[in-house]
């Protein structure tokens, strides 16, 4: 039997006999030809059966001609036959004639969504949303950047950690919280992994990343968010400010930009008509303070009752960068105090501002990263300051009581980021399966 | 300011000045001299003070002196020093002699764990357990076996999938299964990646994995269960039967038993006393009738009401597989039906049993591994004859209605290889933060 071929590799074959395994798109059934084009994994190809006739030119109804006539698109089928190279095939210059076509499964004849057809309606099938080539594209660009990412910190002997999901207690704050009953007690879902990377440094790990679901009981239906979904996170000790966590954040943004830019630039350019762009070393940096003065320079009034940026301020301020430095990149620095969790260090200078940042990314924030407050005195003061009962958080600031280094990282959300480098509207579009309020399956 | 260097990079300088950073191990605070081993995350050194004296040989209080004598054990510190080989130094034939030491945050005096604490005791600290090297240096096998597994998939064009936790339907049946509130309804926390990994198949996506937690409302003790735990997932299209699943894992497996050697073979025969064994190609496979009967000859009676092996029965089968062609894992094979969940496809030759496995690994299973059925109405009929309703499947189903290729896949316990392969005899000691029933925190 012939060994099956990815169609990506049929153009670099001579031609003679292939076999190719994948799904039917199309099928043309005419008189004396049937076409069809078959697509797997890696592109697509046309198929050839020139039909048989008898000796008064009738047609006769022979294998595999019945079943090509019978087949539904999405029916998934491998087919041997006869490589031929053609300038003329429009679809990559060659094309397969039939000897044999067997049928796995056959899809149903009706399928439930079109090209046009709304996002909700194509999430309820994903399956076949997924078949889409420019979507199936984006899981394989999430592939080549994550284990980029895995990669720059694998090389500098960073420990992967798997942090657990069921805790006894809230991670971040008692809003936005699932909870569920675990045997005689109740159980929280982290809200992000900050404890136990914290944990890792008192643990004496040095430097650690973990790569796994988060999730918010968030209530809302925006386009940047969901209730559960993928956390890319790293915590390091001995930095002396978050100065170190943005040096080591650019660095394993360019290494991953720099992967999938060589391994999928090409074909982004193609699918999604975006140039990545590898962006140049250190990003800009602007407290956020000046960020704010600039943005109201630019006739923008920030509308919020907190101190904090809105999503017209960062679409401001990145258009500033943009067009001051040429760059998709700006650290917002210096966060105040009063819209940080209490478990950011403050300002050596300035007891209102935090060592903490936001990144934006063309326009919208990816990631909130800090140097945490490791002085245990000072945590616990800050934690009542902000109206916590250190009871409730005892077991975290254990941690600290048995002596930690000074530290700090980074939360970066997944998708955002593919969102973003796609020019994409809406997490939907780049998750694998969405989870928001009303969204729970398939 | 002299730049921090890792300790493990000390003997490899030449003397001179200086800084490490870590965590106090022991004081001895000698009338003359004072020394204090000193560890970081990647070894331990000894620092020297030598104490001063008045004219009158008094011995003066002075710094650092003062603040060593207040260390205590588990403190974080930085020192600068100069650095000198000494082969008198048991400990690794180097000392620094200080010359300042700066305190990051002292450590409660009294702690709560000793290293003959037991198990539980050490888990309610682990952060503290985390800090003795052997515990420590798991997470580095870990993070190594995992990147293995990733660079072997990743370089043959698997795509990584984050597939979702919260669903709306069991992903495996409706026992040990945890269930919360999600807004206005109901969602389950996946017990597996089963559907989603199969979704992906009829999606086209041909070869994914998945690496993340799963959840088991798994009521039981034992050393080998949790109730979340890090899975690690494959699944491939275009297979001609669970064989080809096996063909993959076993080359994987080979691809990170051979890093971990690589990288720590010699730390974890130091710590562990443990002679990383590669696995050879092809591991054994055994049917599991066969091997039930070679497990009788041995003199064991399997005691089960069902056709499954015990764990007895499996170390029995793992000695006779270890005796006779020297190997530590075996594929049992075509486990009975009865014993298998519903969308395992039945062997072509004997509709009792399953084109499916289980692999042992010294003893223990770690992995059940098989061939899919995706004819829908084959599927359908097996779900009824298990007692299902597929109208509680019908999310699932859809999967298989509109097309599917031949596929199947694994899923794997990263804890239980680890354990296995460090000798091991609890999850709880190679599982960063265990949970259990009764274990929720830290």
């Amino acid at each position: 039997m012939t060994e099956r071929v990815l169609i990506k590799d049929l153009s670099a074959l001579a031609d003679g006999p292939v076999s190719v395994s994948g799904w039917v798109e199309t099928v043309r059934d005419q008189k004396k030809v049937q076409f069809v084009v078959l697509r797997d994994e890696s592109g697509a190809v046309q198929l050839v059966n020139p039909r048989n006739s008898d000796a008064d030119g009738v047609v006769i109804a022979d294998e595999p001609a019945t079943t090509i006539s019978a087949l539904t698109q999405g029916s998934f089928v491998t087919v041997t036959g006869q490589l031929k190279h053609d300038e003329r095939v429009k679809l990559g210059g060659i094309e397969i004639k039939l000897d044999s076509l067997t049928v796995s499964t056959f899809a149903l004849a009706e399928t439930p969504i079109a090209a046009d057809s709304g996002i909700d309606k194509r999430m309820d099938w994903r399956f076949l949303d997924l078949r889409v080539p420019r979507n199936a594209l984006i899981f394989r660009i999430q592939t080549t950047l994550e284990h980029a990412f895995r990669t720059y910190w694998v090389e500098r002997d960073y420990v992967e950690l798997h942090t657990p999901k069921l805790m006894s207690s809230p991670s971040e704050s008692n809003a936005e919280l699932f909870k569920l009953d675990y045997f005689d007690t109740t159980a929280y879902l982290a809200q992000s992994p900050q404890h136990f990377k914290q944990m890792a440094q008192s643990a004496g790990f040095g430097k650690i990343f973990d790569i796994g679901p988060v999730f918010r009981a968030d209530p809302s239906f925006t386009s940047r968010h969901a209730t559960e979904y993928t956390g890319v996170d790293a915590e390091i000790s001995w930095i002396d400010s978050h100065e170190d966590v943005m040096t080591m954040q650019e660095e394993l943004l360019v290494a991953g930009f720099t992967a999938v830019a060589a391994k999928h630039g090409a074909e982004i350019k193609e699918l999604f008509d975006v140039d990545v762009v590898v962006p140049s070393i250190p990003f800009p940096r602007i407290p956020l303070l000046e960020a704010k003065e600039i943005v109201a320079s630019r006739g923008h009034v920030v509308d919020r009752n907190d101190d904090d940026m809105d999503p017209e301020g960062e679409r401001q301020i990145a258009a500033y960068v943009e067009e001051t430095f040429g760059h998709q990149f700006v650290f917002l620095t210096d966060y105040p105090t009063s819209i940080r969790p209490f478990y950011h260090m403050h300002s050596d200078e300035n007891d209102a501002l935090t060592k903490s940042y936001d990144l934006i990314f063309r326009g919208t924030e990816i990631t909130t990263g800090a140097q945490r407050e490791h002085r245990v005195d000072v945590l616990e003061a800050q934690a009542v300051a902000k109206g916590l009962d250190p009871n409730e958080l005892s077991v975290y600031l254990d941690f600290f009581r048995y002596g930690v280094p000074p530290h700090g990282g980074f939360g970066m959300g997944l998708a955002r980021v593919l969102m973003l480098l796609l020019h994409q509207g809406n997490l939907r579009e780049v998750t694998y399966l969405f989870r928001g309020p009303t969204r729970l399956a398939p």
